[in-house]
């Protein structure tokens, strides 16, 4: 046969599969978003539609692999996990790494216009991503308090800089304003100078997005569990939220 | 700082780099293509406007990034090469992969309508895809060569059981009269039965798609390189093609 | 410097690091042992000095290195467990994998006349080794269970055929005599045919050897805490020895 | 099987396998060596018998794997050479590393008395071990002229450090005299103060040791080729010595 005399190349594939019983989780982020965000005049500090189409690619995602059970984002961000017992393509870990961004993007192009409906999208926007494996339960969850933490951190932040700009301020002195500061002090800003109570921000902004399998049972054939797709944008940095919805990370 | 307490999970992430001065390649895979061509009524054997918004998707891979200077598609896969000396991302093999893998997608997606006008895409594809390295000129050129075999073989096959099966055939019976054939027969078939002589048919289907760069003098800033990414359907397995654009190698 | 035209060879060097807080094991075994076992007239089925050697050899592993605090060994085999925690060469892995395996290459060879005395050694004996990972307690103690049962099968075994062929079989006839028979039949046969209740042979034939460091008070400095390193040839199957050792498994 | 229930465990074991067609270098290094020499009074700045030793260790390994071809060593390490086409151990790379640093080990402490007759070892040295890819003969030159420059250099720098020790010079003053200074200035140092051609000193010391096979016709078996073991303390950055032993690079 024709390819036999140079099919040897393919021994210089590598499939290089995922340690057993570890956490996967894959995350992407937006390539280049900050001028995909200008050319798009997206709002600052958050621009609800995109956070949205975020978490409806998001959603695909989880509706496309059963393995993958959780998700988490913030800003041009997702992180998904999936189940430590996995099989999926014998976890190989390009495979998994490739299949979820490709179809994220796919899903964030793809449905743009439901979320923008008259914007325009100009060129297509792309996601770089990773894989990153944790051992145990606590190592998972402490990654996804730091996105959590990172969320709130950086959205406060941005808060407070946009609105000093939107006040007048320029980018540079908004920027001097709030160099070094606090917490307490970005707090006190916002409602000194603005009016707004940091905690009655949206929780979308506040706390990102959260999507994560619910088991229930099928009604038409209850012997079945089926599982549904919650989205949610809650504290999942307290033990609460993990007690409330204890089959997430049981095996 | 609040993130501090969790930071730690980030020693967890690992930037797996790629060996210094081997060609890398990155083919990239249609995922479930069979049924998204069925779903979208995709042209059998070949889909010329699918074809070409493959090449239009490399093209835009190309452009994005420099060091990308050649890739080779057929159906529904596409294969990117970088330049051996490429840092690249500083050669991170999972940023690497992702970006090109993503990128190709979202323009996959977003030019759809310029190829399928009336056609209305039904839902989001995806690629799934893999990095390749290759130490030597010579086993980067027989990967090539590969894969180009393979367009030959798989066209030449497809070409014979779609033309049975629209002259009546059912596909079970497509499938026994080709199985085990060599490829003289199947000429012979094309030739007695549908008088078609294969080498006439298209190149594009025959030979798959080559994009490549080739330098040029800036006509503005002559005494600048500039580079124009050219699409051909040539055969790459003889050394003629690389003769005639002997840079594409060099370092 | 002279140096730097050429150091630029040193990128090509990679350090892949483990991945943190996951057990790690390092496992070495004999290179061609059974021939080495024949040119030094080793005793059939088991030559305690031999076995002696291994574990002094370990123990040299356990007082070199800190954070590898238990090892198991049966036949020409040893498994070094080290701390989940342990940052001890960065946690990279080829560093890690060739330095136990030297040190214990070296003391097997440097110790061989204590053990051996009047046998001179007649070659250098090598062993190989690699690096298993196991993320949580069960999959680490079902791995070193999976040795211990390995050691009780291929004694068993041994015992059976070594005293058929001292009883006059030839190895031929020793192999189709076990051939697909079960531990009952083997346990009949010894005791039947040789009055040989398996049970009562030597521990550390049916067991392998165990060695790991047990805390206690130091008595100059009873605020600190050294280690002891101990040899035990029990069953480390059941939860018993991890129950009475409870340390050994906590962070 | 009672194994069965703990054999999953095996899944967890990984068997990364080296690229084709790279050059695959090991490079071993004493661990610890600065003490070892001083406990056993090494001869300062080069110890003879102990650089024959490291040379014969190697001779074995050479000896020992068909597709190890080249050696080159200085002070207290060692570079393995394996062939690019070679399929040992189906590349496995632990395999591979700890093969070759555990008999290198193994035959230092077993060959010490051969050279360092009525000294006695005292306890048992190791070495630790990497696996680096070269995937053109360029490269792997260029990797071998970096180690011979580092043995000039630091054979340079240490005869005369320890040469003003010997007359006198504290070591501290013996570093000031030195720090910063170059090649020539040393070379006049030696000259002036110690009426020594650098030139002139042992090929050994300043070349390091090469190894290498070469092939000639087997005297009984005309149409065999054998390799022989080659020592030398040649120049390995010039072309000469690659000219010379044109076939150790060819395929």
């Amino acid at each position: 046969m024709a390819n036999s005399k140079y099919s040897y190349v393919k021994s210089f594939e590598v499939d290089e599969k995922i340690l057993p019983q570890v956490w996967i989780v894959v995350r992407l982020d937006g390539r280049c978003f900050s001028k995909f965000a200008e050319e798009h005049k997206l709002q600052k500090p958050n621009d609800e539609r995109c956070l949205r189409l975020m978490e409806h690619s998001a959603r695909k995602v989880l509706e496309t692999f059963d393995e993958c059970f959780f998700a988490y984002g913030q800003s041009d961000e997702f992180s998904f996990v999936l189940r430590k017992q996995t099989n999926i393509f014998n976890r190989r870990k390009s495979k998994i790494l490739t299949c979820i961004v490709s179809l994220f993007t796919s899903a964030f192009v793809f449905y743009w216009k439901t979320f923008f409906n008259d914007v325009e999208m100009k060129y297509p926007p792309s996601f770089d991503g990773r894989v990153i494996l944790y051992p145990s339960d606590q190592t998972l969850r402490d990654y996804l308090s730091w996105r959590q933490v990172d969320c709130h951190v950086n959205n406060q932040y941005n808060t407070c800089f946009w609105l000093l700009v939107q006040s007048g301020a320029t980018p540079k002195e908004a920027y001097e304003t709030l160099k070094g500061t606090y917490s307490d002090f970005k707090n006190e800003l916002l409602f000194q100078k603005f009016g707004i109570n940091y905690s009655h921000i949206e929780e979308r902004f506040r706390k990102g997005s959260t999507l994560f399998k619910k088991p229930r049972e099928d009604l038409v054939n209850p012997s079945k569990t089926v599982f549904e797709i919650v989205l949610t944008h809650e504290d999942i940095i307290k033990s609460e939220f993990w007690n409330k919805h204890s089959d997430l990370l049981s095996s």
